[in-house]
């Protein structure tokens, strides 16, 4: 266990960019335990600095390659670069670790790079939530670029690709059909699209399918996200990648959108924060034992999850010994 | 808007067997209004009879094909078979809906059989609580198995398998790195594993590599999952998978693991009724005002999200007018 003056310390030496305490910082947000509350705290004013960029796409589209690739030519522009990879691996095993590693190996000894891989551990929305504050971290310390890389396949992900201010879309040619299926949604996120592979063979009639349905998507407002070739692997490409992010991110910094943006998340952080905090109190109040007979009546079908619920909430403060029948 | 009486006279249609009242049901618990706690009351105590079977496996690895297969083999031994699908398209688009039509052409017009595509709307756990809810309706109106398809990809669908009470995993041949990384992952959920496309060359390799797999992972219990190999498209290898499926439910039920999960169950699904109808009374008690001058002061950073929260939780029941600074 951290403590208080534990964590006044890590960020203290976070924040002057100790790599070690920035990533012991979003270990304790990924615990999510007091620890997290007070590393938030101590951070989040000082956020709202870097550009947000979520990468995303299906297995095999090379989004790895690319971020890698996009990363060294952040550097080459001599700014900071952060990369968290939400590890598709599973929410059980421990293959956010190797590919840190692996990665490692490319982009090591440069302390304008930090990168960090994060499994899910525990229930659905643990993953975004610890994520959302990993990326918090990142921007505080004084990352200039965060860059987030999901599977684009689960809600998981897509909510994730939502903290982003701008988010790529990898695509690549010759990927079977279910693939190209996944694709026809997250185009609907997607600010900036790219055919990566772009050397394969029907990289041309990728491009153009893609064109062809943002042509038919008529909910698009002022932007209309740019179809880009790249082949991560010889980073071929990749400029052209970072100037069109960059020219997005100023687009809704002009347009407004990148105020709404900030508003929503703003709102969906504190009803996060705010449900898991009256649970809490909740089963404060209730104890333990009339929580559990609670359930057992849900599990035995004496009574379904929102009668049990009704119950619950209709009688404040939850005083009784043992519970109504 | 249906009534209460109109969720009444449609929960007596289903239970007779009315497929189309079964459907405008799902819908209701979709749309997650208060038609939805109703629906949910009126059938959860007649659930807890079907056997509910997750399938989940990559993209291209043949899920749907072998879930139809199932469907079909099932229909042959004379059970009733409901199918969930879980749209992996996106969050956004319509993609449910053709894939539904793909299906009904070839298990068009049996009674016996009952499928549904979901895909999700709105946030993060959507798709899930929906998911949960669609099979209570279910199990309840007498399907006798009740099959979830997702994708194995995100954490979202780990979560959706959760309501099974036994889980196949998919693979196939020759996928490729990346997808063969996912699988590592989802190993860890199976109760039975597939090699479809078993006549392709590497089916040999993916099953040993499979059962190496099994022989390395120590937390395994009293049940060994099966390692079985199908054609999908040949219906080849669909019998034994229905063997194998029974045979895992019968263990889990003599094992007491049947009971622990239904209570398991049971809690997180009251938490989670419990934590919407806490937020919704909150907001009813603040006002939307109060709560939007919050999120403000989160948005533009002079307070972080748990700071908002505890202020909140710190003073009830929130009577002032306009917000404490």
């Amino acid at each position: 266990v951290t403590t208080s003056r534990g964590v006044d310390t890590l960020v203290e030496q976070a924040l002057a960019g100790d790599q070690r305490a920035i990533a012991r910082l979003i270990t304790l947000v990924e615990d999510n335990g007091a620890e997290a509350r007070a590393v938030v705290a101590a951070l989040y004013p000082r956020t709202g600095r870097a550009h947000i960029i979520g990468v995303t796409g299906a297995p095999g589209t090379g989004k790895s390659t690319l971020v890698n690739a996009l990363a060294k030519a952040y550097r080459r522009a001599d700014r900071t670069v952060s990369i968290v990879a939400i590890d598709p691996t599973s929410p059980f095993t421990g293959g956010a670790i190797l590919g840190d590693r692996i990665r490692m190996q490319e982009l090591a000894g440069d302390r304008g790079v930090f990168i960090r891989s994060m499994a899910s551990r525990g229930s659905l929305g643990g993953l975004a939530w610890a994520t959302g504050d990993a990326v918090k971290i990142l921007d505080a310390v004084g990352y200039g670029m965060v860059l987030i890389e999901t599977v684009g396949a689960g809600q998981a992900e897509v909510e994730i690709a939502s903290t982003a201010h701008t988010t790529l879309v990898v695509t690549a040619p010759g990927l079977g059909d279910e693939v190209q299926a996944m694709k026809a949604g997250i185009l609907e996120i997607a600010d900036v699209l790219i055919v990566n592979k772009a050397d394969r063979e029907g990289a041309d009639s990728t491009a153009a399918a893609l064109e062809a349905m943002l042509d038919l998507d008529s909910r698009r407002g002022s932007w209309r996200p740019p179809v880009l070739r790249t082949i991560a692997t010889q980073e071929v490409g990749i400029d052209a990648v970072i100037e069109q992010a960059e020219k997005h991110f100023r687009h809704i910094q002009a347009s407004g959108q990148l105020r709404a943006h900030e508003q929503q998340r703003a709102k969906d952080e504190l009803s996060n924060v705010l449900r898991q905090g009256l649970m809490r109190e909740l089963l404060a109040r209730i104890g333990q034992d009339g929580y559990d007979a609670l359930v057992d009546q849900v599990a035995t079908r004496q009574l379904d999850p929102y009668a049990a619920a009704e119950r619950l909430l209709r009688d404040p403060p939850f005083k009784t010994a043992g519970y109504p029948k």
